[in-house]
């Protein structure tokens, strides 16, 4: 008997850095090619469409994107994983994979995600994390931008904070989650979780709330930007290589 | 009046991937290379001679690589941190620098060395660590590893264990610490201190006790390969991406 196709779920960690982001581009190395690639050689040809939960930017890093795959194969999960996780390169890495409802849809039945943001405060710079978190040793005013933060969780309009490149008609999104935190005095944090991001949004978020911590902004710029929806009034996009996707969730019905 | 030459002591880390080493080649990116480099265009010209505790091989990593060069400029310690931090590539920083007596020398007064080796026991890779430790998901026998770890400390000939580049006519070193431990479900890191290592020392080390890790060396073959000094007998080479120096120490007197 020939196995017929089925749904599946693939949990994945990747490094950006060398990778033009998650969503295929003609002559450019994609996350999203990289797996597709991987997924039609295990099913031996044909093409395999892969979604993902979050289409990451250029440099961009997952420690935990989910992605959604329907596949023909004799392989079970376990084997379909480990074959995976032999084909794909070392700067992507499945990290669970099972098979899930034919419904599945790894972008749109998301309830949330979180994304991190990762400083290097280190005094002259951590080469281990030169590709993996942006180098920030100056001063922060910690309760600047504490009260920055505090004023961003709601729903919310964020054109003020989205990208050029935003696509998105309905800009308003549920953030539910702001924070940032130093778990040593090498390392800050920042976290946000919502309902949805618009394009660079976290980005510029970031670039916005260094601005404050700086002492350049302050933290009532945060609503200023919001209610009048100029980017123009926000920091700058800070850069992809501190940015990871972190975790989506899903209902339990969903998974 | 013109600044007069004086020696200081640097204190490096550097993610060893795009290095061919420590010492300066012809036509090939080193550390020491970079750093003589830097240093002479701090200077304004004129060669500086840089020399450095442990000369590590290619793609070998450091934490706490010692460095001491002479130098001629205005700049004060913490002015020439500065300058040399901003001129540096992003994977070899500076992490301290101070001027010592003029008889420092960082290698020949070095009394030991540290080295550490990091290992991925994550279960499909960890793509951040990809470049800084070896991705070694399979089982240990912990009781074996430590049965073994157990048998090399001491005043030996290491010559079991050097490598066939390895150009010491004594190869009699003083082993103090030889250790693995598992912080957590996803790291392992071995530990080796001693007042001196061979080339390839470690990471042959690091090989072995692998192969007795797996079940394919008994423990007593670490005074096998000791006894009789044969390189042949010992387990592969561990690749340099997982090594890293990671502290030299020095006498009070000699910084």
């Amino acid at each position: 008997m020939s196995p017929t196709q089925r749904r599946v779920r693939i949990d994945l960690a990747y490094d950006g850095t060398d990778f033009a982001g998650w969503q295929v581009q003609p002559g450019a190395r994609t996350v999203q090619g990289v797996l597709c690639a991987a997924l039609s050689r295990i099913q031996g040809g044909g093409a395999v469409g892969v979604r993902g939960a979050g289409r990451t930017d250029a440099g961009v890093h997952a420690r935990g994107q989910v992605a959604d795959a329907a596949i023909v194969t004799r392989l079970d999960d376990a084997g379909l994983l480990r074959s995976l996780a032999s084909i794909l390169p070392w700067d992507v890495r499945p990290l669970a994979l099972r098979t899930v409802s034919p419904d599945f849809h790894s972008r749109f039945q998301a309830l949330a995600k979180t994304y991190r943001y990762r400083l290097d405060r280190s005094p002259t710079g951590d080469p281990f994390l030169a590709r993996h978190a942006l180098f920030h040793p100056h001063a922060l005013d910690h309760a600047a931008l504490a009260d920055a933060l505090g004023r961003l969780p709601g729903r919310r309009d964020w054109s003020g904070f989205a990208g050029a490149a935003c696509a998105s008609a309905d800009r308003v999104r549920c953030l539910t989650e702001a924070s940032y935190e130093e778990p040593d005095a090498r390392t800050g944090w920042f976290t946000f979780s919502a309902d949805g991001f618009l394009n660079h949004m976290v980005r510029n978020l970031v670039g916005t709330l260094l601005e404050v911590a700086r002492g350049s902004f302050a933290p009532e710029r945060i609503e200023e930007i919001l209610a009048r929806g100029e980017r123009g009034l926000a920091g700058p996009t800070a850069p992809a290589r501190g940015l990871y996707l972190e975790r989506v969730v899903y209902s339990g019905e969903a998974v």
